[in-house]
């Protein structure tokens, strides 16, 4: 997706119906980044496991609600994610995915139909791109938004809650905010509990084990300049740590940045849609 | 605890630090309500059963957060609620219970170390108390608060959204409010989504199939003042019902308004203590 073809459509999906958005993907037309489309919808994060560590994938996210704040779940071996969408099929509207084996990345592809099975769970996470609206919206410009790239993202010194397999250190991600308003931007994004909440840390990086700041784990490299403050929230690359030290026999997540977008509105109290029976069961 | 000493000690717990109210209902010398112990302190609703049902019930209350807010969520077999107390031992810090068999009350306890199974897990829920004190503090007063009595609730019309053998209508209680401050109330209450948040509805009782405002399912009746407007919250009793329907072999919850005092503050973000992993593993 990364030729002009490619490009052209994004743009067109920037301007098109969620419907459409999700046609697209489905029918594997688009399988790149879901940044901007959907807009005024939830986005969301992707993990899919046998029923067997569901109980103990559940339970994780429970505990450690800031990087895993849990959307939505399927009933097991139904692809329908019900709750979140009138007509979600996982196993098509994700642009891209990654398959897990043995807690290693074994491919990506853009359809699961031809390896979903009966005990699977589909769990959705919330991710940041809702707090990042809100601050953008408050006058807060994002750098690596202005200049589109990935967030830079650090593997911290906090421990996350255990469960089962399911253990590892946080994951962040780091904003640079203008010192006069840090607080202002604690505030905006504790309001978004299915979106990794307030920053769990602000200041000196190793206060959280994070060496060097200009050198991110997983992303791009972001400015820190004068007069700014590094924020770092907890990231959705989390759970993803967790379940690759769980060493799942096989686990699928979306691949990095190609997000479900569901039909729940971005400002709605809960990531639930109201039961519609016919559809939904 | 009706008698004269029963009230004597209420009244010394009352001022009494949250070690002291828990080791007084761990040795059964406190069997009563929680209302007003422990103050500051998030107190919890109570679920326990096998193993084999957790995962429907745990998808219940993630698919009707408002209704069933989880709070915290046991090992399999583990008594110790570790990510919500430092030492909780959730067979005997909960000063009553109620046992059910098949889906009927067989019985109500204050300890229930001799019925404990080793495949047990714990579901501890937000409960009212939280955003009733929110309330209260912006000058709100609370009918059934002033009155000592418990609040009116209704079998309301809503359905949730079901889960394997979990589901039924939701239960709802009402709050009257001053016609002018239905909207703050609304905005309050929204801002504790652990503790039920936003109201379901509010105005006309019939509107979510209430035929008499003056005759709740459970609870005391309250009035509804000239000026007022009866607001409807969903409630804790939700999941008992749910639970009442799935005919679970059986089911452990707590005696309603005998709650779980928890060590997590009342204002926490998230409902979940920092690993201490001496104390928790």
């Amino acid at each position: 997706m990364r030729g002009q073809g490619g490009y052209r459509l994004y743009e067109t999906l920037r301007q098109s119906s969620l419907t459409d958005v999700r046609q697209a993907i489905r029918q594997g037309s688009y399988r790149s980044h879901t940044a901007g489309l959907g807009q005024g919808y939830l986005q969301a994060n992707l993990a899919i496991m046998p029923e067997a560590h569901a109980l103990d994938f559940m339970r994780y996210c429970q505990r450690n609600p800031k990087p895993c704040p849990l959307t939505g779940v399927s009933d097991t071996g139904n692809p329908k994610l019900f709750t979140m969408g009138r007509d979600i099929d996982i196993r098509s509207d994700v642009p891209a995915y990654n398959i897990y084996r043995d807690g290693r990345l074994a491919g990506s592809v853009t359809d699961i139909g031809d390896i979903w099975q009966d005990d699977f769970v589909v769990f959705a996470l919330g991710c940041s791109f809702t707090f990042e609206r809100a601050l953008e919206q408050a006058g807060l410009p994002l750098w690596h938004i202005q200049n589109n790239t990935t967030v830079p993202m650090f593997r911290s010194n906090i421990e996350t809650v255990p469960a089962g397999p399911f253990r590892g250190k946080m994951v962040v991600s780091m904003r640079a905010i203008p010192e006069g308003r840090v607080a202002e931007a604690a505030a905006i994004s504790r309001a978004y509990p299915l979106a990794h909440g307030a920053p769990v840390h602000w200041g000196d990086p190793a206060g959280i084990g994070i060496a060097d700041v200009s050198k991110p784990d997983w992303g791009d490299a972001a400015p820190v300049p004068e007069g700014h403050v590094p924020m770092f929230w907890a990231c959705g690359v989390t759970p993803q740590v967790a379940i690759e030290a769980a060493r799942l026999p096989i686990c699928i997540t979306h691949k990095p940045g190609h997000m479900l977008i569901t039909d729940i509105a971005e400002d709605a109290e809960v990531p639930v849609l109201a039961p519609e029976p016919e559809a939904a069961f």
